[in-house]
């Protein structure tokens, strides 16, 4: 292991330690060493990548953004795609607690000055482009508001993974989005559309399997 | 001002500024003193009502739940009193420090051992309650399934008002809600009900208004 390869594996120990630190303990219960002792690293080594508990904080937002959150599998229907995007979110989020430790960052008050809105402009902008090429392409109505449709996803989602947390600690999650979209798609889709869409509750296991099939195909061709 | 008044009084005035704090700093950053200090109580006093902090956000929990937090004013349609509460309810929360505080305990998580489903589970029998005499007065489809959409509007009511708060210190509040309620409502209700419905963002303050108004008449009727 080359040494840039060892700070790419260390810096990831240390995120998936605060990632379950702050799931736990919620921020301002959580203390640096606690997540170096959890990582089973030196002190040394955690300051060497993280100047500060913000600053480790601010980097575990970050994991609910980005391609990392939301592999994408190309479909024809790029409503589809937005499904599939927020199935695998919902999914992962029934188990990693990486991902877990993030979502509780962004909903959590408290004394801490983090920037919580990123993680939810980061979301709404996906959807906002998704839903703008599936209107493109004449998924949906003319009528509909992509801007509102897409902030309303991202608040909707927000609470039922919230309720289903607090309820059934997050084991009905991804039934929970297969409602929340089959009675909101309806509103923006056109019949034709929405007859062809999958919103079965275990569609984000099946995709994330697909996209890792995928990268491994990808992998292994260019090797 | 009778004792039994002065006592109702001063747990008025606890609760009150216990939600202004608990909105502020959270479970977890408030202190008793911080409260009674707040309300210009004394220690002795506070004590008189409430035994401990645990005690004190189980009654500010409770101001989520039951007819203060939600006065129905009867009408024909079943459905426009769900959406009428929902719009009350939104409207206080975007001023009522109280009921702000109540909220944000029930997203927390946090070292607290309270029991943070009931606001959850109250307005869920509620809107069910609400969605089947929507149903049995033929207001809904025959096949709508009512207490998944009880939970779905409690869960995505949940995230939007986080949201709201996130973006726009909850300036948004009700337009959010108005977006939320006219694309689920299609899904159940059939269409000659939903052309009656009035899902305006300032549905809650006029409401209010309303309640308020019979609750006088009434008070002026009686005395």
């Amino acid at each position: 292991m080359s040494q840039q390869e060892r700070a790419i594996r260390t810096r990831e120990l240390i995120l998936e330690a605060a990632g379950e630190v702050f799931a736990e303990r919620g921020y301002d219960g959580a203390t640096i060493s606690d997540v170096y002792s959890r990582a089973g690293l030196t002190k040394g080594a955690f300051y060497f990548h993280f100047a500060s508990k913000e600053e480790l904080a601010e980097a575990i937002l970050e994991v609910q953004v980005g391609s990392g959150a939301y592999p994408v599998v190309r479909r024809t229907l790029k409503l589809q795609e937005l499904v599939d995007a927020g199935f695998v979110f919902g999914h992962r989020l029934m188990y990693d607690r990486m991902l877990q430790g993030s979502v509780g960052l962004s909903l959590e008050r408290g004394a801490h000055q983090l920037d919580r809105r990123r993680p939810f402009l980061a979301w709404v902008d996906h959807n906002l482009a998704a839903l703008t090429e599936a209107s493109e392409q004449g998924e949906l109505y003319g009528y509909a508001d992509l801007r509102a449709t897409a902030e309303l996803l991202v608040g909707a989602f927000s609470g039922i993974q919230m309720l289903s947390h607090v309820l059934a600690d997050r084991r009905d999650l991804t039934e929970r989005l297969s409602v929340l979209l089959a009675q909101v798609l309806p509103s923006v889709a056109v019949p034709g559309v929405l007859a062809q869409l999958d919103l079965s509750a275990d569609r984000g296991e099946r995709v994330l399997a697909e996209a890792e099939a995928l990268a491994a195909a990808q992998a292994g061709g260019t090797a």
